[in-house]
């Protein structure tokens, strides 16, 4: 017997689309040009929880906070987000001041700061001034609403210099109940696998125990998130939280092998690999995504590695922005991987939407270079989005990596960050 | 009884300094451009040779056969170079051409084609246009001569991107005898340690025995070719190759305890470091070197990952372009490179020649932020180069590596680097 089809309906909403979910954003005075630098999101009751983390050893103290919260298992009310600074790298003041900025959420909430997550984005190594975070967060508390206003407030407080809110949302059912799925996430330098996003929340409504809700968001951020590059540098602040309120009633998912939880992750992948994707495409001056497939891998690993080198290769990158079917490169960047090949079984072919070799422009064939017809690649180099299609003829192993080409804008908006 | 001193004299020659070497460049038609592709490099004698060559899984035609070669440990005679086409992910034509370029080599020497040695540098994946390749590699040969004219000639043909060409040459006394070294190298984009130099030469009349030359090149490359970066993408084709002819007429270096040998390296390093600098100074685009020096590590593993991947970061090489002191930039690329500190015990600086704070603006003592003057900053990283100092309080350990900023030409010379 094969497994069933599931039934998901995405929509264009955000977090508070799950029942039971508030949001806020609001400008408190941590950004200089007067866009929103803070968000509340908190459930109606406690919300089971799970997270991942930065893999950098360099952790930003709101990261070792959450990650101590989650390490005890206890239930969840709301997160507190700012932007502009990112509290990393700021010394004992800045766990401090993370321990604050939970505790000044907690009163607005009646709860105890434990219940509290916190994260921070933006420069590194600088303290928070505190006088404007604890105003700020009373403030930004007085606004929180359920309505989808509210949640596109709290999306747009998390960016830094995302050129548009990244947000996703759907509905499936499970156990004969509507379940939903709200998430935003923020890029948009600093983002390399390794937990790549610097900020990805999800809530759902959805009952499931903290065992498989942890399994589920490790197992999908691990195939989207982790599977995308703007710049190859892993930010010190890299965090994905999920909140579930089990507010949807149905019966709590339990069952690691069974229907309801292969929905559910089904739904969650489908929030995540939206987020990513977006974070991917509005890379810090970007102006094209790749979408950069491996099949016929001896492993997963094998796929992994080297779908995520292609999209990591500054050269490569480069000649994505001029429009430049340099595929050599993508041959290189696959050589230095480190993922297992036989460079004679290779077929490339690059491919993207609006054009009508739908088979995309082929490349190399068995390891040889094919004859390259230079009018037909501008053709497909001219979209914004592109696929690199990788075959490699020695397994049945597959994956798909993320990213975007590398720009003058990156550059430009790299050079003077902080001013 | 501690070590004695070296004494070294670099001299501003090439690969023809040492005794017994020709060497001749030439326009042969590769380059629509018009600029010197061809070059041959080689010994009055047989040398004996070593070499070290990229770990890509990818590897450039030249590159197998050289491998091959030095694997049998037979001596060689000469080196063809060309530039302007890799020769690379070329098919089974491309091994065939790559041999055919030995022989033709061969002829013009009355050796065996297995004495010449073959590298190639420039675009990937288009096959040698072979006809001009044969008729250039017997019109560069009539141009061989030994004098400083065809060294420099000879190091101008093996350039692409390079803004200007790469030597060095130094003098030692080894067992009483005078010894020279030459050097030349290329470099400028596709640069990243792992063999990190795209293609570097060195010639020696030192006797020296053909185990401890692999030992001593190994070592030496080690430290300073694979201590550059400029965008992180390990090439098909990186190469670095010694020919020692032995026409010093030194008691032969055998012993790897010996003064003799410890002399050797020293001046072999002392060209490999010099060759390496001026690659990373040189990357693509490139305004600006840095020097990251790592102090106090636990092993030189870690010291080494920790100073790699500092020159590698591309958001604080953009920092550097815009002479911005991101230094939580510093940080974070520590965090993710794998070596092994604890961040609460860095301190941090940035230094330059050229102003008067001879021990750099400090950015983080301890692990926590030191405030910053941006004037007395703004100053040091006005300069051309650029000194990164780490102390980890770890242990005792150190190393150094040296990279570029990233700039906007750095991206327009790879936007369409084929045309």
């Amino acid at each position: 017997m094969g497994l069933s089809r599931i039934d998901i309906a995405m929509a264009d909403k955000t977090v508070t689309y799950p029942t039971g979910f508030k949001a806020a954003g609001a400008h408190i005075g941590l950004k200089k040009n007067g866009k929103s630098d803070l968000a509340i999101l908190a459930s109606e009751n406690l919300c089971t929880a799970a997270g991942c983390f930065t893999q950098n050893i360099v952790k930003a103290a709101p990261v070792t906070w959450d990650m101590e919260l989650l390490s005890r298992n206890k239930p969840v009310k709301a997160i507190v987000i700012n932007s502009g600074n990112a509290n990393a790298c700021t010394g004992n003041k800045g766990h401090e001041d993370c321990e604050t900025m939970a505790e000044r959420t907690s009163w607005e909430f009646k709860c105890s700061k434990e219940e509290i997550l916190v994260c921070s984005t933006g420069v590194i190594g600088v303290n928070l001034p505190m006088d404007i975070m604890k105003s700020g967060i009373s403030e930004t508390a007085d606004l929180l609403g359920s309505d989808e206003e509210h949640g596109v407030a709290c999306a747009e407080a998390i960016m830094t210099t995302d050129t548009y809110m990244k947000t996703a949302a759907c509905e499936v059912t499970i156990g004969g109940k509507i379940v939903r799925f709200g998430g935003m996430a923020k890029g948009s330098g600093m983002i390399h696998p390794n937990m790549a996003t610097m900020l990805g929340f999800v809530t759902t409504d959805c009952a499931i125990t903290g065992e498989l809700l942890q399994k589920a968001l490790t197992e999908c951020v691990d195939s989207t998130f982790n599977m995308i590059t703007v710049d190859g540098d892993s930010s010190t602040n890299d965090t994905a939280i999920i909140l579930a309120n089990g507010m949807a009633n149905n019966k709590i998912v339990d069952d690691e092998a069974g229907e309801d939880y292969r929905i559910f992750k089904f739904a969650l992948r489908a929030i995540t690999k939206k987020l990513a994707v977006d974070i991917a495409r509005d890379g810090e001056g970007a102006t094209k995504l790749m979408e950069v497939t491996v099949n016929g891998a001896k492993t997963y690993e094998d796929a992994k590695k080297i779908a995520r080198s292609v999209t990591g290769s500054s050269l490569f990158k480069a000649a994505l922005f001029g429009e430049d079917a340099n595929w050599g490169r993508v041959l290189c960047a696959m050589g230095y991987s480190g993922g297992y090949f036989d460079p004679n079984g290779v077929n490339l072919s690059f491919r993207s939407y609006g054009n009508k070799w739908a088979e995309g422009v082929l490349l190399m064939k068995d390891g040889a270079p094919v004859k390259l017809d230079e009018k037909q690649a501008k053709i497909v180099l001219k979209e914004k989005e592109i696929f690199i299609d990788i075959q490699l003829n020695d397994g049945h192993a597959s994956a798909t990596a993320w990213g975007c080409d590398l720009t003058y804008d990156y550059v430009k908006i790299n050079g003077d960050y902080r001013s």
